[in-house]
């Protein structure tokens, strides 16, 4: 990882968030527009051996989290970022041995929208769309509503 | 605890599901109705010393599978349980030492329905209230919709 931005979102992750290095959390690339994160299926499974819903949560959560810290950090604003609620379905069973969660890219007027909130108040809330997909289509489906606090 | 199946369901959710272990998830209660489970702070928080929304969401998730574990096996039916979808609402940052979750009673008409179809087809479904809670009220709200498999 040689860009400088994902290697302190990885290093921000497993380093103050402790569940994310249990769970073995990488930032695995990033285009501007679509992020994706990965987790281990040995670290993350549940009694049945497929993945844990309280891991696929958690990695569809901290992606889209994730997303935002670097928009945050990109525009130069202070990352105090929160997800205020998500609705998850868990469409089909995980079983691959990385599980990548996506965090989808964000419709243009609505990112045009958030990033001018964010440049003239320091604040603003956009939904997030993360997904845990492999060749038969999504898996896990994660819909996510992110604040960006102001920094007083 | 001395209950034989809550002391069952703790050994089930930390010996087959790694990261509930690392989470440090405990059964801490139950009485027919209603069932807590407690997780440490210390092992769950994020960069900012509150309650990491993926462990918040993970210990709601695990506390309303294991309400339906109990009633499954109170009622000898193999606990193939899995949740289908999940909308959670983060109304508060949690900071209590011991973050407890509670599944809140099932109402009466509902289990009584739920109990009929699992006693009927080994099968049903079921929508669950978790809650972590303080002194203030309800800092996180999970709805979740659990279903138990067939036995095939």
């Amino acid at each position: 990882m040689t860009d400088p931005l994902l290697a302190d979102l990885q290093k921000t992750i497993e380093g103050e968030i402790p569940i994310c290095a249990h769970m073995g959390i990488e930032v695995d690339s990033y285009d501007q527009e679509t992020l994706t994160m990965r987790a281990p299926l040995a670290q993350n499974h549940n009694h049945q051996g497929t993945g844990f819903a309280g891991s696929l949560n958690a990695l569809c959560t901290v992606c889209g989290w994730g997303r935002i810290y670097l928009l945050a950090r990109e525009l130069g604003i202070p990352p105090r970022i929160v997800i205020r609620r998500s609705t998850i379905k868990y469409l089909r069973p995980v079983d691959q041995p990385r599980i990548i969660a996506r965090c989808l890219p964000i419709d243009p007027d609505e990112l045009s929208h958030f990033v001018a909130m964010l440049k003239e108040k320091g604040t603003g809330k956009i939904d997030l769309h993360i997904e845990i997909a492999d060749a038969e289509g999504p898996a896990v489906s994660l819909h996510g509503s992110y604040v960006v606090l102001a920094d007083h």
